[in-house]
């Protein structure tokens, strides 16, 4: 199964905060201040996607929402604090 | 060819603006505050890496570099705000 990678920059301080609470309720895991990480495919990016859609700004806000493959995740270089873990039980799939 | 996305939380002000400006000499294109993409394979994220280490404190920040097939970003889904481009001039190669 691939992996969902949630990239964001959302201005408002409140509306970052909701996306935060979303985005861990739907199983994400917070990599890095604004990336968040979960496994599953195209389907759930798409529900991923609608989701957050309220939240954001269309003419400030960014969000990215990219499936990304296994390899991808395990090839990734980190320098410094790492949270990526890559094994079966490390990411919810809702 | 693939893409090349770095992500960073850093904290440093003065090390963050270094860092920006050493992946923008390095062709990438700044698609988020902290999101970062150019055209490029493994050998370059490898430099990449290597060329960002000297500013990163190990203990606070992190980076991520991650290889992701063209066609992963073709499939990307983005609200608000995006400057994803997938053309042949797009990125800069380095």
């Amino acid at each position: 199964m691939p992996y969902i990678v949630v990239a964001y920059d959302i201005s408002d301080d409140r509306k970052r905060l909701e996306v935060c609470e979303k985005l861990k309720s739907m199983g994400f895991t917070r990599i890095q201040r604004s990336l968040y990480i979960a496994r599953g495919g195209s389907s759930k990016a798409k529900d991923v996607a609608r989701a957050l859609q309220r939240y954001i700004d269309r003419s400030t806000d960014s969000v990215l929402v990219m499936v990304i493959p296994r390899e991808v995740l395990e090839k990734t270089i980190t320098i410094g604090v790492n949270r990526v873990e890559i094994n079966e039980q490390s990411y919810g799939v809702i």
